[in-house]
């Protein structure tokens, strides 16, 4: 099969590099040639827009799926109308809106922040007044990697928030006093078969990810499948979604989720029986789902701006390093590194210690 | 770095496939544009031999390896005056000849089944007489996966397989009554750090592989150590190698060496903490090598010929699918999959599962 993925970064290069063991070729929407996945498939050079672009993917591609959840809409449309497009695009329409994203969590009965929608600034101050400080205001639209958003402290700091996020649609949400971050990632089959991964425990600086942790028989394992699980069913949802969730004193709290393979999953690779990339292209491609179970301590670490010494990394017991082929840079995700060990000591030393190597090189 | 690969198979993917992570590049030089590696890296199409090719290859890539020992002696000799090759022309001389092989078995102290050269149809009558039947004459080069190989059960027989072999230079062996055939892998790095696999169980048929079971705690596993690292040792050799080996009531004797990834290493791909593939790349790369213990009951099961239907395999439990890019086509190694779980039962008889597969499919 010919599977097409809009976005060529390190995301596709991970399904792409999945992929080829279960006989899967690739061709690649990406604007730029120096796209990590781009060596891994045919390259359609240019924007996600571009109506010949996607007239040539759709005739190409036996089924086409995405890195990002910023597809624009029409995209998604026309895509969804000449070609197979998992997930399907009803996904992306909530995941892209975080007001309908959080009407979505409300509908389904699974706990939010506080929230309100603004679309002037009466609204932002009529809602702080019932919400309280702090406060996020958070653009409806285009928000990754803490983009987007703006921590209200007191009343004087609302017509600054309102000019900086641009007056654009957006919500405001109360604070979670969260006891940790986690997420669930799950995929879901062209059957309706559904797997769920063991929660990752996240840690986030500066709304990046720096490190997740595979927690299996953790307590609220239980409650974030039966949140995801709606999500799913709710939604037809088919291939891999994660759901980022905060622990509220022993309770899931609803952040948001993505439609797409997720940077707290990428421990599976080494860590879990299938990796979440093999995962999505078995949930897409109507086979069965891998088991999802870890195969020992696991964890990975994200390196932010510069790249690490390969070396060092390797020279870590039970490391593995993953280069997204991508060039230093302030800010970006360039490479993660994973452990998977047995023992529990070495699992905390190796993974410290690759914390240690990912903060000399992030320049963020 | 650009790595150049001479082949581009089933090895050669699967050496890019655990390369991008790494941060590589690949170059791969085959005669075929349907070869299994090709859409992995830039692709040099043509004979090994094709003197253009090959000064594009030296200058391109920073270091040159190869899927098959088989490399022409010239081709082999330009390139490691032109550029680094891994492992070096040494080993793929001796790796090429039989004669030499075991003569260089006997001066490492290793023993071999007895053997003698054959030059004439008078070299192989003297031989036989010596040896007795059951004995196999093999041309001294060009032979993989049983090609080149008749086995000789009495006198009456000894001038037909003399025009079969086509009067080529050869050697003759005695039969080893073997109680099992087991391979051990190994890496030697640029450091001259080795790494050690646990043993290999193989089963074979018509001179190809079918099944290779991971064994840690062999018994015999320090004596095929001692037996590797001579050979790596001795040739200053840097990348995989694969010592294939019968279990003589319970003593080793060396069968032939692979300098290069080898198929009775797969499992090591989900089975091991790091796989050949990876290994052979930090070797060849100077990194530090990867753990190479198993990560549970581990195997793998190759299919000839026929292409496994997907679906049938992962729904075998634990079961991991490897397909290389190829059309079916008898006698063709296509595809393996293989097994890795903790439990003994149920890896027992997840891979009794693949071998029936493989059994309907396989037309050899």
């Amino acid at each position: 099969m010919k599977i097409g993925i809009l976005g060529g970064g390190q995301l596709a290069r991970m399904i792409a590099l999945s992929g080829y063991p279960l006989g899967q070729q690739f061709i690649i929407l990406d604007p730029s040639q120096e796209a990590g996945a781009v060596p891994l498939g045919h390259h359609l050079n240019g924007d996600y827009d571009d109506p010949t672009l996607l007239e040539a993917l759709a005739e190409q591609a036996d089924v086409v799926t995405y890195e990002f959840e910023n597809v624009p809409a029409e995209t998604a449309e026309y895509l969804s109308a000449h070609t197979q497009v998992y997930p399907a695009p009803n996904a992306l329409a909530v995941a892209q809106d975080r007001l309908l994203e959080k009407q979505f969590f409300h509908q389904l009965g699974i706990d939010t922040a506080p929230f309100a929608p603004i679309d002037s600034l009466q609204d932002l101050h009529n809602a702080l007044s019932e919400i309280g400080y702090p406060a996020i205001i958070k653009s409806r639209r285009m928000g990754y990697d803490g983009k987007g958003q703006i921590v209200i402290h007191s009343n004087d700091q609302i017509d600054q928030a309102w000019q900086t996020i641009q007056q654009v649609p957006s919500i405001v949400e109360g604070f979670v006093n969260f006891d940790r971050e986690i997420s669930i990632i799950a995929a879901r089959n062209t059957k309706s078969e559904i797997a769920f991964y063991p929660l990752s425990e996240n840690e986030h600086r500066g709304g990046i990810l720096r490190i997740s942790e595979a927690k299996p028989n953790d307590p609220l394992q239980h409650e974030a499948e039966q949140a995801v699980a709606k999500l799913l069913n709710k939604l037809d949802y088919v291939g891999i979604i994660a759901l980022e969730l905060f622990d509220l004193h022993g309770h899931i709290v609803a952040n948001e989720f993505a439609p797409r393979v997720h940077n707290s999953g990428h421990w599976t690779i080494e860590g879990a029986h299938t990796s979440q990339f093999e995962n999505h292209l078995r949930a897409i491609l109507g086979l069965p789902l891998g088991r999802t179970q870890t195969k020992g301590f696991a964890g990975m670490v994200n390196f932010i701006g510069g790249l690490p010494d390969s070396e060092k990394v390797l020279n870590i017991p039970h490391a593995h390093l993953h280069l997204y082929g991508k060039s230093a840079r302030k800010g970006r995700k360039v490479a993660h590194a994973s452990v998977c060990c047995n023992d529990e000591l070495s699992f905390a030393d190796s993974l410290q210690n690759l914390v240690e190597l990912a903060e000399a090189s992030d320049d963020s």
